[in-house]
């Protein structure tokens, strides 16, 4: 007699590492492995990544085949979740990519795919810092910034599942232009890469700093070292950053109604100088009977969101409704 | 035998005057009539104000009351879905009114209430000009700036049911200071108050109008009727207005993927003007994936979207479905 089936397969396909789990359906995660994701090599090496990295945890983790349930797969860049295709994404290199369609015949298994930070939002919703919010946003900052939305228990995709391009909304109209073609975006200000370049600037201006001379470039975890050690150019750029950072989630407050807002990403480490300015900002900056109903937050489950996440997708659209609200 | 019940009652509570219509479940409005408000007596006086307009309308229609379904009531502020109370208006000046309840018992007929930015969403989804709209945005422009949200197929309320505050997202972080406690809001750069304010002071700061003297004070109406009889000074200001408009509206489309954008209100009685500049702004500043996407057009009921979307949100909450797509 087959075990009862209960497990699904995570995988988190970052531009330099693949994440991959075994993971119950309460989210506890079994097993889990890392393998590296050879961008470099080009697109075909990537998928042969992936699959190396799904037959490594069937095989180490001994687990009975019949029980798996299924695949999520979490990955930036635009995705067509109907057809699990990603469409377009630079870490990996893929364009057009079927990726689920190649995944289910090679495991014979159902998959969905999803994107990273809808991935990250769907985990923290169900298992992490906003367990039990209706209204949540997740939101990444880390070389770029982007954003997960749940709206009523629902997860946000938009017309071309595309929703949460968080990083791209304009909170300087006259600012300096972005890549994307749009000035003044909130990624150009506050994201890692921003800090680092901010930092590169203002050093090369002659601003003082008591860590670093005008001819040095610190990266956004070195400007987060030197705050702690007490660099006052260092603190002052971080609390320009949070404050950006809380212009950027008033206004997502205002537009959505937010409830739960959690930061993960890179830059998050710094979350002991970020978060108390970013709450500063948007208790100054928010209509109150919006901003008092706000709750923000770091994320809980770090870099295990992107694989919980893509199993939680997994079971949501398989039909086990573990995202939504039981009763509202 | 008792005829099939298919109408319901449709209640616009606005500042000035109440609409209250007799709609079908295919959006026929089948009689219609206007009261005043009479907001300035005090917010009973406007319970009474609405009341008596049900009552002449259903007197006036001489319908049937057994083929009275209900009645849905769209009004502006703060207000609770669920318990069906206005907790905060300022136009009616009401405080914590249980309308919903009030007018269940004074009519004994099931109630919803909705937001009136909301109202007009939905019924531009269901009946205007967003018809078959999975995502769409209603944006008001009139003394203030509003939105209502509609997300895959589903109206987007949030934690407090105020989502959809779009005339205070900041565009302007550095910028002037609103009276929600934020800087550079959309609705003090480009409501109509915002035209009527920034003419003001840009005639006193002595710049040349071909039709306004240093003292004048022209309306957002006379700054239009002024632009179109070429007069640049207008030209410019309505076009900066629309700059404006269309970076908030690509800051929507950056975070909800959305496929149709509606404008309605006062200030769209420019929209010959306006539409145009809006959609050269989101074109040059939006990405082109998710600006492909999206269609921005003039709301097509009007004065009647109010009446209209508070009954389809009537039909939607009594179990209809009206709004939800039939499939994705």
């Amino acid at each position: 007699m087959a075990e009862r089936r209960e497990l699904a397969i995570g995988i988190d396909l970052g531009g330099t590492k693949i994440l991959a789990a075994l993971i119950t359906k309460d989210g506890d995660i079994l097993s889990n492995l890392e393998v590296e994701t050879l961008a470099a090599k080009g697109p075909d090496v990537v998928y042969q990544q992936v699959v190396s990295s799904v037959h490594k945890l069937i095989r180490e983790s001994q687990v009975n085949k019949n029980r798996l349930l299924g695949i999520g797969i979490a990955a930036a860049g635009v995705i067509n979740m109907q057809n699990k295709e990603v469409i377009f994404a630079n870490n990996t290199g893929w364009r057009n990519m079927p990726i689920g369609e190649l995944l289910e015949s090679e495991f014979e298994l159902p998959v969905h795919l999803v994107n990273d930070a809808n991935a990250a939002a769907i985990a923290e919703r169900i298992w992490g810092a906003g367990k039990g919010a209706e209204n949540l946003v997740y939101i990444t900052v880390s070389t770029g910034i982007g954003a997960g939305i749940i709206s009523d228990g629902r997860l946000i995709t938009g017309e071309g599942d595309s929703a949460g391009e968080f990083g791209h909304i304009s909170i300087d109209v006259n600012g300096s232009k972005c890549g994307c073609g749009n000035r003044g975006c909130l990624e150009n200000l506050a994201s890692g890469t921003a800090i680092a370049k901010t930092a590169k600037e203002k050093l090369r201006n002659g601003e003082y700093s008591e860590f670093f001379t005008e001819t040095d470039s610190p990266s956004a975890e070195e400007i987060g070292k030197a705050s702690l050690k007490g660099d006052t150019f260092s603190q002052k750029l971080l609390k320009e950053t949070a404050t950006y950072l809380g212009v950027g989630v008033t206004n997502m407050v205002h537009i959505l109604n937010t409830g739960v807002i959690v930061f993960g990403g890179g830059v998050m480490n710094l979350s002991d100088i970020l978060l108390p300015e970013i709450k500063k900002t948007v208790n100054q900056r928010g209509i109150p009977s919006m901003v008092d109903r706000v709750n923000i937050v770091k994320s809980e489950l770090g870099m295990n969101a992107g694989v919980l996440g893509a199993v939680g997708y997994y079971f949501e659209e398989s039909g086990d409704k573990v995202l939504a609200s039981t009763e509202k």
